[in-house]
C-alpha cells in the first residue's frame, strides 16, 4: 500500500527519475539525471538547460547531487510541448536534448502563488490565495516521526503557509547535535567543554541534507501548504557558524539551493528571520543575497525578508514581492495595518505579531483570543497575519513548542483557522477599507459586499450605517437591499439577522437603512458583520 | 523711519544691489545684476556663476529679471572669501569676476534647515529645528494689507513654517482674477460666460510675480518662518491652466524658479499639494519635476511632495528629504505615527491631518482640542504635525479663512503653539519612543528624560512606571531620582509634583518607583508628563 501510494504521488507531482518519462503536469517537476565523473570539485561545474515551450523560454541551472550524478529540475509553466537542451563545459553534460509534454495540472495543483494586483495573491491558475500561515522554525530538523506529525497537524488545522528555517536552530547549548548538516565537514575538534567545533567546506554541499528539506517541502505541497523557507537566521549564535558565513559562501549556498529548489511550486524565499540580528553579516550582504536568489530563480517565486520588531525593511525594492513584517502594533487597533499597506503598495504579511503561548516573556504569551483578534485586525483591511504558538512545560523543554519543533498544536487559535479561511474563501474579492483613514472599520470585498469587524467591543446593537465610498468599486447607491450576518470569529458561528435592510440616499458620506434598522448583537467580543446584497 | 528700516533689512539679509557690496553674511544672499540686451527670448539665455570659497565650490544658475537685466543670486554657506566667475554664451555676461567676503550670520539667521540624523531637522548652524507649521494656501496672492497681517499673525502665533501655493488658487468661479500671473499673457479671450480665458507664453515669465513671492518669503525669513512653497496644485480646475502645463513648460518654470529662489535660506520645495489630483499631469512627470528641482538647487533645500489622504508617496527616493504626508489616521491614536517613521526612516511631517474650523465637511471641522491632540500624538513619537484653520461665516466667504487667504487666526489651537514650542525647545534631544511597538506611550529625549502623553484619557493618577529600554540611549538604571511635571497642553500650565521618585531595579522590561509612588492628576484631558532626573 505504501509503495502504491508513493507511485501515485510520483505521478501526481510529475517527478521523473530520468529520460523515460516525457509527460509532466503543469507546475509539476521534471528532473533530468545525468551521470558524469568530473575532475576537481563537482559542485563547481556549471550546468544549465534551456527549456523552450509554448510562449516561454526558461533557462534553469543544474546541480551536482553526489554519487557522480548531475541533475536538472524544471517546472513547466504552460501546457504543451517543451524541448530542452543542456549547456556545460563538461562534454557529457553538454547538448543533452529532449522533449517533454506538459499536461494539465492534477487535483490540488494550482501552481505557485503569485502577487495579484497591488495587495494580494493568487495561484498561477487564477485561484485566489489568502495566506493564513503558521510558524515552526525547526520542524524539518527534528528526529523521528515528529516531522510527519507536524504535517498532519498542518493538514488538520488548514494553515496554508508555514515559515521554517533551512538551517537548524540552536535552541540552547544542550540542544542535541543534528544528524546532518548542509555542508561537508572538513574537521571536527572539541572545545574546552567537550562540545564539537566544526570546520566546514563551504564549497561542498551535503546533498542528503537538501534532499531531506526537499522531501519536507513536497509533503507540504501535497496538503496545499506553501513553504516560506527562511534562508538565514541568527539563532545559531555561532554554534555551527551558519549565521556568520563569508559572503562568497552565502552566495554559493543560495545558488545551489535555488538550482535545487526553484522548481518546487510551493517554495517562497524568505531571505532571513530577524536579519538585523545577524550581526556578523554586513548590511550590504543582504542586497547581494537577495539578488542572488532572484537572479537564480527562473520562476520568480515570492521573496521577502524579515526584521526585528518594528524595524521594517525596504520592501519597496523590486526584488521583494511582498512585505514580511515583524510588528504587532499595526494589528493592535483598527485601521493601523492599512497604513502599512498604503505605504508599501505591496501585499503585506505580518509574519510575527507575537505568539500564542505560555512563555514567560512578552512575545510568546498571547491568549488564543488575542492572536485571533490580531489576525482579524489584519485581515479586515486586506493584510495577512501569521500564527505561531509556543506552549512549553518548562523553559528548557521544547518538546511541545510547535513554534520550535512542530508536532501537535496545544493552543486555541489554530482551531479557528479553518473557519477563518471559510469566511475568506467566500469573499468575491480581497478585503480593502472602503474609505481609508476616514472609516477604519468598514471593509469592502466588492460591490454591495461589506465586512465590519467589531474587535473587543461588546455592544448591544449595530445601527445599519455604511460609507458611500467603496474603495475602487462603484459608490453605494440608494435602494440596495442587504442582509446582515453576525459571525462570531471565536465561537465559529454565523447567524443571519432576520430583517432585510434597504439603503437610503447618501447623507453626506454615509448611507443608512430606510427604516433606521439595527442588528441586535450577542454580548460577545470578536464579532464580524457580513453585509451582503439580497435580491 | 520706513526707509531706515528697509536699509537695515538690506544689511541684515546681505542683499546686494550690484557689485559695490562685497560683504554678505553667511546664509544671506548676494545678488549680481548684469545689464545685457540680447536677441530673441532673454529667458532662453543660459547664465551660470561658479563661486569658490572655503572648502566649497558651488555653481548657481542666473536668470533674466526683465528690463534687460540678468541676475545671479548666491547664498554663501561658509564664512571667508569667495571668488566667482560667470559663464554664458553672451559675451557681456561671460567671465564676469568678483570676490565677496562672507561674514558671520546676523541675529536670527541660523541658515537653512537640514535633515539631522534619520528623523529630525537642524538649522545649518546646528540649532535644533522642530517644525511646527501652519498652512495658508493663497496668502501671498491676496490684495491689500492682508499679506502683512498674515505675517503678523504668524509672528504672534510662533509658527515656524508655512505651507503656501506658488500659483494662485481658484477657490470658486467668483473668486476675483489676481492682479498678476507668473507667465506672460499671449492672448485673452472670453468664454461664453464672459470670463477671461488666457493663452500663456510658458517660455516667458513675469518677473514681478516672482519678485512678489520672493518678498513674501523674505518677510517670513525675518520672523523665523520656513516657507514650504508648493510648486504645483490641483486647485486651479483649469481656470488658469497651471494645473495642466505641458511637461516642458513645467520644467522651464521650475528651472526659472530655482534659479531665482534657491538662494533663499528659508525656502523648502513641496513639489505639489495633492499631486494625485493633478490628473492632467502624467504620473511620471513628477520624477522629472523632482529631479529638475533637486538638480537646479545647489543648496539641497528640503524637498518633498504631498498626496491625497492616505495615498502616501515613495518618500524613500533619495530626492525627498522628508515625508510630507496627508493622513489623519496615524495621529489619531498612540504609537501609530511611529510606524510611519519606522518605515520611511526619514523625518515625517504630517502636513495635513484635517483642520480646525467650522466648515460643513469632514476635513475642515476639527475642534481646537482635537487638532492639539493630533499634534501631540505626532510630536510624542518624534514626528511633526502641521496646523491649519478654516473658519468661514458662509461657504463662499473666504475672508476669515486663514487656510485660504491668511489674515488673522480665528480658532483656539494656534494660541497653544508658542507653549508647545517651549516644551519642544527644552528637550535635550528630539523625542522617540523608548521601546517602539512594545510601549506606544513612553518617549525619550535622552538619558533619564522621558515624556508620556495621556491624550484624551482622564485618570486619577499615574503610577511611576518606565521601560528599561530607552531607544538608542543607555538602559534605565536602578537608583535614578526623577521629578515629574504635569503639563496641561491645552491650558498651558506646568505643575511639578512635590515628591521625588527613585527607580527600582528592572522588573522584566519595566522599572518602578522604590516607594510605589504615584502622581495625582487633574481631571483634565491632554496632559503630558515630563519625567526628568534630579540630583
Amino acid at each position: 500500500m505504501k509503495y502504491c501510494c508513493s507511485f501515485l504521488l510520483l505521478l501526481l507531482f510529475g517527478i521523473s527519475g530520468g529520460f523515460a518519462q516525457d509527460k509532466v503536469e503543469c507546475w509539476g517537476r521534471y528532473e533530468i539525471s545525468l551521470p558524469a565523473k568530473v575532475k576537481g570539485n563537482p559542485f563547481d561545474i556549471e550546468l544549465t538547460a534551456t527549456f523552450s515551450g509554448p510562449d516561454t523560454t526558461l533557462t534553469v541551472r543544474g546541480f551536482y547531487d553526489g554519487n557522480d550524478t548531475f541533475k536538472i529540475r524544471f517546472m513547466p509553466v504552460n501546457q504543451g510541448v517543451w524541448s530542452y537542451v543542456t549547456q556545460s563545459e563538461i562534454p557529457v553534460l553538454n547538448e543533452v536534448k529532449g522533449r517533454i509534454e506538459c499536461i494539465a495540472p492534477g487535483k490540488g495543483n494550482h501552481g505557485p502563488v503569485k502577487v495579484d494586483g497591488t495587495y494580494n495573491f493568487k495561484y498561477a491558475d487564477g485561484t485566489r490565495y489568502y495566506p493564513v500561515g503558521t510558524t515552526s522554525y525547526d520542524w524539518m530538523h527534528v528526529a523521528g516521526n515528529q516531522p510527519d506529525q507536524t504535517v498532519k497537524s498542518l493538514e488538520l488545522s488548514k494553515f496554508n503557509k508555514i515559515r521554517m528555517l533551512f538551517f537548524v536552530q540552536n535552541f540552547d547549548p544542550d540542544y542535541p547535535e543534528p544528524s546532518m548538516f548542509p555542508f561537508e565537514i572538513k574537521k571536527i575538534t572539541k572545545d574546552e567543554k567537550g562540545k564539537p567545533v566544526y570546520e566546514w567546506d563551504f564549497t561542498r554541499f551535503n546533498p542528503a541534507y537538501f534532499a531531506h528539506v526537499e522531501a519536507c517541502v513536497d509533503k507540504l505541497a501535497r496538503i496545499g501548504v506553501e513553504a516560506d523557507l527562511i534562508l538565514f537566521h541568527p539563532y545559531d549564535g555561532g554554534r555551527w557558524g551558519f549565521d556568520r558565513m563569508p559572503l562568497e559562501a552565502g552566495v554559493r549556498y543560495l545558488k545551489y539551493l535555488t538550482a535545487r529548489m526553484s522548481s518546487f511550486r510551493n517554495i517562497w524565499w524568505s531571505l532571513a528571520n530577524e536579519y538585523d540580528f545577524l550581526r556578523e553579516l554586513k548590511p550590504e550582504y543582504w542586497d547581494t543575497f537577495t539578488h542572488t536568489v532572484v537572479e537564480n530563480d527562473p520562476y520568480s517565486h515570492l521573496c521577502s525578508i524579515h526584521t526585528y520588531t518594528a524595524k521594517y525593511y525596504k520592501y519597496w525594492e523590486p526584488e521583494y514581492t511582498h512585505a514580511s513584517i515583524q510588528d504587532q502594533a499595526p494589528v493592535e487597533g483598527f485601521g493601523r495595518a492599512a497604513t502599512v499597506k498604503n505605504i508599501y503598495k505591496k501585499p503585506i504579511i505580518f509574519d510575527e505579531v507575537c505568539y500564542e503561548g505560555n512563555m514567560d516573556n512578552r512575545w510568546g504569551s498571547l491568549s488564543g483570543q488575542e492572536y485571533l483578534y490580531r489576525l482579524w485586525q489584519g485581515l479586515i483591511v486586506g493584510t495577512y497575519v501569521t500564527h505561531g504558538e509556543c506552549y512549553m512545560d518548562d523553559p528548557k523543554d521544547y518538546s511541545r513548542d510547535f513554534l520550535a519543533v512542530g508536532g501537535t498544536f496545544q493552543g486555541e487559535s489554530w482551531k479557528r483557522i479553518g473557519f477563518t479561511r471559510q469566511i475568506l474563501d467566500a469573499l468575491p474579492n480581497p478585503l480593502h477599507l472602503c474609505d481609508s483613514s476616514w472609516d477604519p472599520y468598514t471593509s469592502t470585498a466588492g460591490e454591495n459586499y461589506y465586512m465590519i469587524y467589531l474587535g473587543k467591543e461588546i455592544k448591544p446593537e449595530w445601527a445599519f450605517d455604511l460609507p458611500v465610498k467603496n474603495a475602487f468599486y462603484p459608490r453605494l447607491k440608494e435602494g440596495v437591499r442587504f442582509k446582515v450576518e453576525v459571525i462570531d470569529t471565536w465561537n465559529m458561528t454565523i447567524a443571519e439577522w432576520p430583517v432585510v435592510f434597504e439603503t437610503t440616499a447618501p447623507v453626506k458620506d454615509r448611507v443608512y437603512d430606510k427604516n433606521q434598522g439595527r442588528v441586535r448583537l450577542p454580548a460577545s467580543p470578536y464579532l464580524l458583520l457580513r453585509i451582503t446584497e439580497v435580491e
